[in-house]
């Protein structure tokens, strides 16, 4: 890397390796409060968000860029802390700050990630590669950041502890499974779980040309706070912002139950029929619907 | 590329060529004013700043990727003609909408451009580079962005015709003239001037750890509306957003008068003591302080 205080950063690629680049907002009122989300939090989620989608495709992250405009009134321990989240994660991933943006904001602290990353040239795992028979799975347990966001939003609780709700509040982008499912050739299709379950699968459904049929009583739970009560399936299924990776692969792949420490689940089969049903505990079917989460709305 | 409905982009980079990543902010209220700004002005020049950037390395675009955040009341004819704006200037540079992010706002537009380009291994003009004894150059003409802003924040006019203002509502980035100065070996330095002359000149002088002294009269002035006529020197000297190139070149170097079409002018040299003088008219001389445009402040 060279160009810092220079126009542009410049970036070598591994030879043999394409770039992948990701960018998403980090906005307040939108994507965090500032009074639930203490900016170490903010600092770490935004970076996750663009973390994850690098992990998505198999890829390895190579270089982060931080856009950040900021109200003329906010607090300086903010910033502190915000850069404390954000680049604690980047150094968990050997991602580089490479450059950015700052301008002041007229309303509310507005973020912008942008994440590049590396891939072996041709090798990305894409959300159209999903065939009829493919086993479908995912990663860690599902919806404890939209179940959290719920007791915000629900005014019962008006400060969480993040340290007992990491899910929500450090979510932990699987770089190394989606690495790994790709080098070894495991998935036939992936993408994260950022907009919910019944979203995410529709899209790797939609891109693929296929329908899918899913178990309910097989989607793992996250569980929640010091008590450790599993999740509503209804954050399960629709909750975004857990991060988890969902990906399909062929009935004849050999898929580990664990990877790097990362359980992984079962949850339903790739059809031909272009539909997404969900089969109930009590053996009852109906189209799941993508109810993705809406943040905060 | 692919990944185009994916969680990432999949780009290509051209053998033995590094990448080059710029990132700008483009917030209504601190970059531009629907009142003031029509759209295809506001898609225009959010897409000028990251080719700006390119330029002024030397490099060649590649891919842009766009985060718009709109407020839920905003028209779709104001989307549709800040898309307009984007994409013909895009268009005009074979660079690809590679992809972005939205979101909903609650304050206000707010973009985030990003802009890949490339550059052969190690090619890159740095701010770095100028030398005691190097000429100093401009391409183009200053201060017209900032005269026409002045001219609308002085109140005296609510609105303007934007095709008798097209340094400040459609500036043009020097892509070529970039590109050549860098092939041709002319430039040892280089920087586009989006702050101000007098605060990107600092900039490559603190870089490069020299200084530079500047003759007023040499500054070429843009000129402004029906009438032609050339703005104040303080606009040229201080004024943003011309994205017009400043560069230095070696002493013995051969500099064109004009590159593509585009003028090139000499207004100064590169000293070994650091400090910024200028010397003016009346052959008196003062210090050049950076009194880069802020904003609209």
């Amino acid at each position: 890397m060279t160009g810092i205080g220079d126009d542009c950063s410049v970036l070598r690629i591994p030879p043999d390796r394409e770039v992948l680049v990701t960018t998403d907002f980090s906005l307040e009122g939108v994507h965090f409060r500032r009074e639930w989300h203490p900016p170490e939090s903010v600092g770490h989620r935004c970076l996750t968000r663009g973390l994850s989608d690098i992990a998505a495709m198999g890829g390895e992250p190579l270089a982060a860029f931080l856009s950040l405009a900021l109200p003329a009134k906010l607090p300086q321990r903010w910033v502190d802390g915000f850069l404390k989240g954000f680049l604690e994660l980047a150094k968990q991933f050997g991602v580089e700050l490479a450059g950015g943006d700052t301008s002041q904001s007229l309303a509310g602290i507005q973020g912008d990630v942008v994440v590049l990353g590396s891939i072996p040239k041709g090798k990305a795992t894409l959300r159209s590669g999903a065939r009829p028979g493919d086993r479908i799975y995912v990663t860690g347990a599902l919806g404890a950041a939209a179940a959290t966001l719920d007791l915000l939003c629900s005014g019962r609780k008006k400060k969480l502890q993040p340290t007992l709700f990491p899910g929500h509040f450090f979510p932990q982008p699987r770089i190394d499974v989606g690495r790994i499912l790709r080098e070894k050739k495991i998935a036939s299709a992936m993408i994260d779980i950022s907009d919910g379950l019944s979203t995410d699968l529709r899209h790797v459904c939609e891109e693929s040309g296929v329908g899918a049929v899913a178990w309910e009583e097989t989607v793992p739970r996250a569980t929640l706070g010091r008590r450790g009560e599993p999740v509503d399936l209804r954050f399960a299924l629709h909750g975004g912002d857990d991060y988890e990776l969902l990906f399909t692969a062929a009935e004849r792949v050999r898929v580990p139950s664990e990877i790097g420490g990362v359980r992984i689940t079962a949850i339903g089969r790739i059809m031909r029929r272009r539909q997404v049903v969900l089969i109930h505990t009590n053996h009852s079917s109906s189209r799941l619907e993508p109810l993705g989460w809406e943040h905060f709305r």
